[in-house]
């Protein structure tokens, strides 16, 4: 499946720049101009609209609505209703019209064109020139989302014409969007002049958005409707002179459906404040944000300016997406920028995403973890309806409940489980936070201990314990009995709690009178470790996907012609899943995860065998591929397949970018370059490093912190350097143990 | 799982007889006394209307809709949109008032209820006394279903007053009925006095009803509206006189939507042939058809009252469902009797329906199996969207597309395939029916193998062939590789396939050169079957069911609570497929079909094994579990199984017979007698009888027509008389053959 870089914008290490503007690419741009402070998102869309496929959207972190029909054939355990993140009021919304003429990029003759999305502040500006008549005006157009004080949004347009002309210019906040351009799910509320202030009826939240229109004329009439209020201005453009527009925003999203007078006072003051910073107040707010960020988080690459863009890219994406700013947040597949998977968070949050906080701040990939705290009664519902006990975490959800609807996938992977078992591992492995695992982590761990114990069983013979009827990360076989990964990672995970429920830091007795857990049942499940049948066959090094998998009938993947893909819209359901074809690494995910837990020859082999029958149909797949490859020695593969894993969005690979940017596909991009060619690993208690250098790059440098120190790592042709400036550092490359405290070089 | 029965009928040889107005039974009994002639179906609602829980139904055969919307998650192969038999117009509806009293048995006095349906004609009658003021009326109803000339219907309704009373009754030819309570499926046409015609929206079809109602008094006002019309009488009641109206209708279902125009010169004129013939005509008619039929095909029942009862209404009802009247009708599981099933044919029609027709009825038999080839084009295009090629017959369906929108079963249940080849096999085994081979049967067995051939694969290392990610006839087991029933069934069929398309006969050249087989694809089929997995264990004369069966986890299924059931309610979906239980016969099924293929050991190890495994969750599986247990001698098992198989709807066993009667659970009762007890074998070319008798008879006798002779079996405590009257017969008894002409005694 050779995949074409769609490549348009112009290459710039700090900025994405759209020269000339790009019709066909309208709602790719929209995705990729995306603004985001976690709080809330807001899709890149031409504030005045235009006549294009285009997708008008804003959302806001945990505002969210139930399904309108409950899913046919809900038989026990398979989701009624599904939730999802709703698109919400569009509060950049303008409406322009000079000389009668109406502004729409679609329909005008329009030069000089650029738009520029600065990753230094979060500032995206456009401006362009825009016939009239017989004249040119200069139009241009600069918005940003404050990283720092989340309820605010600024927007500003301004107009300069060749000659007097006349300028009609409408401000909107409207929220009479449809999602997924079929349903608005908001009831009104309370509509004022510059106000507007929704509920959302199945799940009782509110939104209240208030802006300040700051005009060179006052505004000659307001019209007000249950889900839209609009100020209407008219001015003149006097010859050569710039005619400028501000609007500062305040939109306080409340999850508990707080009232329009509890709102009101904290968003009229969010207002003042951001009108007293004003614009560059609020600008230089936001490059301190970032500049901090980047201080201690970055990626330096030489020798391929589109990967540096790439990957600036994909840290500024991820800033915007989660920052750790509340807990209760998580990361949605689309972060907030689009309705594809619903603003849903997956197993990818831990697996994919968590590397990054962890290795720069601490607070936030702890607040990835809280999410999961949070969310403990629904997934102890979600185990309940499932006929287990403890905790079963959801496949797809926003509030904790589980929403996917495909009992398939739903009701049989059990990743997202031992995914938050690993991740708690994983954060404890770097900063043993003794009072996280005594107040939350412990509770959380043997709460999926009970979970996976309860969801295993014995085989008839009782030799064997393991899951049956389930689905492995690799989604092409379905009801399989002893997945690899399931198993594994279900013994490790249920291992791990049992450890930690014995340490008396954590293992009190009052948590294990909670927890309803004796020592009768802790045999049980050591026992169940004990005999949970991994299928290994030490004379070909091989694990079996799962049982019965290496007798599955065999696909060249490669004589799939690539019209067939993707496979789920041109192949018959069922026939995707009886072959021997994967769609993303399954044995080769825990060999990743638990990687020093295994010796070289046995994930070459397991890389050799499965890696030709894998077809990459999660963009997720080919990293952790890319990561094995460059352990083992496979430079070359390593490479093929990093591709261009930093721009699949700007270079639209997928060409899906216009439904929201691939955020755990941008997540797994650092950890490509990470884990991948700096030979990270982060699953034992020492941090390992066994750097390699990609052909196509002259340098690299990683910037990273761990457990609270600042690291860089630089690697060149010959050498590595390495600097700890804040404290000494223990690593381990080629077997040994280094200590770094200020700069160290290593041969490589 | 006790099942209990809830008798509350009267028991009688050749009536079903309601004594007393059971209110909490309404829903039960209208599906109980419920008519059909294959042509259409009508529910035994009370015509006046009752406020209670009620399912008016009329039904079309072959009278469908689409639903209202695709099905979620539609990917490639999933049924898109589903179809089903929709509620028509209710042409006996009349509302009674008597002295300004509302005739609703719900909600008056009445007393000497009496409800009978005459099994000997179809005739449903019913009479009460109803308490009107001070007097009692004598109230009493009469309707019926011509058998033998489909469109006609008859009803009569008379009063007789104790003293002076006045009379209001209208009679309604009712469109307006919601299909599942929810929606009516219907658009209006015409509607004028009398008559009523409508369509069907997305199918195109029409029905047209037509009434003339003999009343005693001219009606004095009609209401006309889209989808009812409506004739209003008034009358005295003269103090102890009968006053009676009758309503003959004559209704025409149209599949290909055919106008007013045309349809109704035909309506009136089959209403005056009805008014000719008169009640009395109609009902001889109908006497003649049931006791015709009743001569050459029942079976009689010495020592339970009860079961005689039951086997007639299962026999009525066969024929009142099917018998052969039209190519293109099929047995919906619930018959013409309820939505229940959506009117969906199942491969019950071939596997338990079947056998009934093959023994009584060779052209309702060849009806059944014209239906397949009728739906060769559906079937084709089926496969075609399975990403196969060939024909593969739908797992639910009406009109030869697949209806059923679970892809767990659409896409992954081939036994309706396999069915339809082996009902070949068996119609051809009883009359070797050259014409329709040569005609339609050599095609279907040459697509059916075309699709066997294609949906199944050969394992990795290419050392042997079967089916992988499919479902056999036990539910409970999903997306198995080599399902017993499966690759067994497959083998068969193709063998089978190869064997007619090799016969001069039957594989013509311009045959093969329609169906595309040449002599590469024949040896590559071959060389299929040949190498098709069987997963048998000489040791133990085992079959697994799938590969791992005998590894799964195991369930002490008498240690599942009662309340548990039925188990899609009570146990979280994935649960149910993951452990040793079955729902059904499924080795076992094979064993039946091509049981004399199969060793008395290899059964008998086989129902041991499976039996305890089984809970039944069909109401098809416990006849072949007494079928099988009386082959093996175990007959108290084969009696338990039996049970009161005859008498499921009568007695509510399932409490669901509201929602209509089990069609094939009523084939299966007259397959558990004729295999069971009877012990008859019709997959050799010799007929095979091993008869027993039930403890609780004292003797039984069956009649049934084997190859246009009839025959009659008589089985005593001692003896089995044989009688062939027209010609001789062959028949194999304890492993010799037995030449039957006249009558014939044998010791048992």
């Amino acid at each position: 499946m050779p995949k074409v870089a769609e490549r348009y914008l112009e290459i710039d290490p700090y900025r994405i720049i759209e020269k000339g503007f790009h019709p066909e690419k309208n709602a790719v741009s929209e995705s990729i101009f995306s603004l985001g402070n976690e709080y809330s998102g807001i899709r890149g869309f031409f504030e005045e609209g235009i006549s294009l496929p285009s997708l008008i959207g804003t959302y806001y972190n945990g505002i969210l609505e139930y399904a309108l029909e409950d899913t046919p054939s809900a038989y026990k355990g398979i989701v009624k209703r599904t939730h999802f993140t709703i698109n919400s009021t569009n509060y950049l919304k303008l409406r322009i019209e000079v000389d009668g003429q109406t502004l729409d990029l679609a329909n005008v003759e329009i030069q000089d064109y650029e738009r520029v999305l600065d990753m230094r502040n979060g500032l995206l500006t456009r401006r362009f020139r825009w016939k009239v008549g017989g004249q040119w005006i200069d139009v241009s157009f600069a918005r940003l989302l404050s990283m720092t004080r989340p309820h605010l949004a600024y927007q500003r347009v301004s107009f300069k014409a060749e000659k007097d002309a006349s300028l009609r210019i409408s401000f909107h906040l409207d929220g009479t969007i449809l999602h997924w351009g079929k349903h608005n799910y908001w009831e009104k509320g309370v509509a004022k002049e510059n106000e507007l202030y929704l509920r959302t009826p199945t799940t009782g939240q509110s939104l209240l958005t208030v802006e300040d229109i700051v005009a060179p004329v006052s505004c000659h009439a307001h019209r007000i409707e249950d889900k839209e209020v609009a100020s209407f201005y008219e001015v003149r453009l006097p010859e050569q002179e710039e005619v400028c527009f501000e609007r500062f925003v305040s939109a306080i999203a409340s999850k508990s459906g707080a009232s329009y007078e509890d709102l009101s006072p904290e968003a009229q003051s969010d207002l003042i404040q951001a009108k007293e910073l004003g614009f560059a107040g609020l600008l230089k707010e936001n490059e301190d944000f970032f500049s901090a960020h980047y201080a201690k988080s970055d990626i330096i690459i030489d020798g391929d300016a589109s990967d540096q863009q790439g990957i600036r890219f994909c840290i500024f994406q991820m800033l915007s997406a989660f920052h750790g700013l509340e807990f209760g947040n998580n990361i949605g597949a689309k972060g907030l920028t689009g309705e594809a998977y619903s603003g849903h968070a997956f197993w990818d949050s831990e697996t994919y995403c968590l590397p990054y906080y962890l290795f720069n701040d601490q607070e936030a990939a702890k607040s990835l973890l809280m999410f999961r705290y949070f969310t403990l009664p629904e997934a102890r519902q979600r185990a309940f309806d499932l006929d287990c006990v403890g905790a079963c975490y959801p496949i797809a959800t926003r509030n904790g409940k589980e929403a996917c609807t495909l009992w398939q996938h739903a009701s049989t992977q059990l990743q997202p489980t031992s995914a938050v078992a690993y991740a708690i591992f994983h954060y404890m492995n770097l900063y043993d936070d003794e009072v996280f695992m005594k107040d939350y982590g412990a509770e959380m761990l043997g709460e999926i201990a009970k979970f996976l114990f309860s969801r295993g069983q014995w085989n008839a013979a009782h030799t064997h314990f393991g899951y049956y009827g389930v689905m492995g990360p690799d989604e092409f076989q379905l009801m399989v009995a002893h997945n690899a990964y399931t198993n594994f990672m279900g013994k490790k995970s249920m291992e791990y709690a049992l450890s930690v429920l014995e340490d008396p830091r954590y293992g009190s007795p009052a948590l294990l009178q909670k927890l309803g857990i004796d020592e009768a049942w802790k045999a049980k499940v050591r026992e169940a470790c004990d005999a949970m049948l991994i299928l290994f066959d030490p004379k070909t090094n091989l694990f079996e996907q799962h049982k019965g998998y290496f007798d599955l009938p065999h696909i060249d993947i490669d004589q799939i012609p690539v019209e067939d893909f993707p496979l789920y819209s041109h192949w018959s359901y069922d026939r995707i899943y009886r072959n021997d074809m994967i769609k993303q690494p399954d044995v080769l995910m825990f060999l990743f995860l638990y990687n020093q837990d295994f010796p070289a020859e046995v994930i070459k082999a397991n890389y050799e065998f499965y890696e030709p029958r894998c077809i990459h149909e999660s963009s997720l797949s080919p990293s952790i591929h890319s990561i094995l490859a460059a352990q083992i020695g496979k430079n070359k593969e390593a490479a093929d397949f990093f591709g261009f894993a930093t721009r699949l969005d700007l270079d639209d690979y997928n060409r899906n970018t216009c439904e929201g940017l691939h955020m755990t596909s941008i997540a797994a991009a650092w950890m490509n370059i990470v884990y991948g060619f700096l030979g990270l690993r982060s699953d034992r208690p020492v941090l390992k490093i066994a750097p390699t250098l990609p052909a196509r790059w002259s340098h690299y440098g990683v910037k990273l912190t761990y457990r609270g120190l600042p690291l860089r790592f630089d690697v060149y042709e010959d050498h590595v350097d390495i600097e700890s400036l804040e404290g000494t550092v223990a690593l381990s490359y080629r077997d040994e143990i280094v200590y770094v405290e200020g700069k160290v070089r290593l041969c490589r």
